[in-house]
């Protein structure tokens, strides 16, 4: 039997554009959750905006499934599972509390960084690859990501506040 | 039957210390793994050096959990356990292979992106409950985590290059 040869640089590429692919439609199905339990307005609203993006951002994983001629496909990652899922535990567990929009945001907030690493990892190997139009894809959705990142943590930072002021004023 | 209160933010700041208190363990635990695989020296050294800043981080959480009359003890994280399993998986798969360095730095860095994320929610709801001295030490860690992400990323890209210059000499 031939010796298998080692898998490359190309193959990890692949594998972990199947990973976030997997885990872009998974928020996809989580984020409409997440909006209906969100009590803050605003924070429903970001909810419902980074739906929209998310959408964009599974195209734009389309895309660089095509510029390497491979069928767009996910594959399971844990990870994200387990990240939804204590979204979800967080939801049945803190309903009608004061620090639901809490915990829904600190939930969103683990799931945005692993998107950060995720696409800042893809756009280093696409870039090694020579792959210059998939670099500006995975560009564009890790600047994105970080945006919501950023805005999730001014929304975290008022969340608490607001609860705080409620909570002195009953 | 009484109705049952719904949860507030100290009861979530508590359960988030459980959860990264898990991680951390599991990190521990699979530091030492990483390290082993790893072809780079430098990159072997850093998984070395953040097993010591782990231990220290536990001690902090120890502390921590101390500062608010808890004991010390972790909750099932299914992110971390993922993504425990992609990294072990990664170096099942790439063993032998260019790429493997590649790899482990990728699953390095999203755990890393968990840690931050962890250590920055709960620090801010530690502001929140007035724990100053718990902010204090998770600040400190979320300073070296982000420290360590940034170690990872200069390896990550000094990694694919020496990587396409062996493949070029070949």
């Amino acid at each position: 039997m031939p010796k298998k040869e080692p898998k490359q640089l190309d193959e990890l590429f692949h594998e972990t554009l199947r990973d976030i692919y997997y885990a872009e439609k998974k928020i996809l199905a989580a984020l409409p959750k997440m909006a209906k339990a969100a009590q803050n307005p605003d924070l429903k609203a970001a909810f419902d905006k980074h739906r929209g993006e998310t959408e964009e951002q599974v195209t734009r994983l389309d895309q660089v499934f095509q510029l390497i001629d491979k069928k767009p496909q996910g594959k399971k990652c844990p990870a994200i599972d387990g990240m939804v899922e204590e979204g979800q535990e967080i939801i049945k567990e803190f309903k009608g509390s004061p620090a639901l929009d809490s915990g829904l945001l600190a939930a969103a907030q683990a799931v945005e960084h692993y998107e950060i690493s995720r696409y800042g990892t893809l756009r280093t190997w696409a870039q090694e690859l020579g792959l210059a139009r998939a670099v500006r894809l995975l560009e564009t959705t890790l600047t994105e990501e970080k945006k919501t990142d950023e805005a999730l943590t001014e929304l975290a930072e008022s969340c608490v506040n607001q609860q705080a002021q409620r909570e002195a004023a009953e």
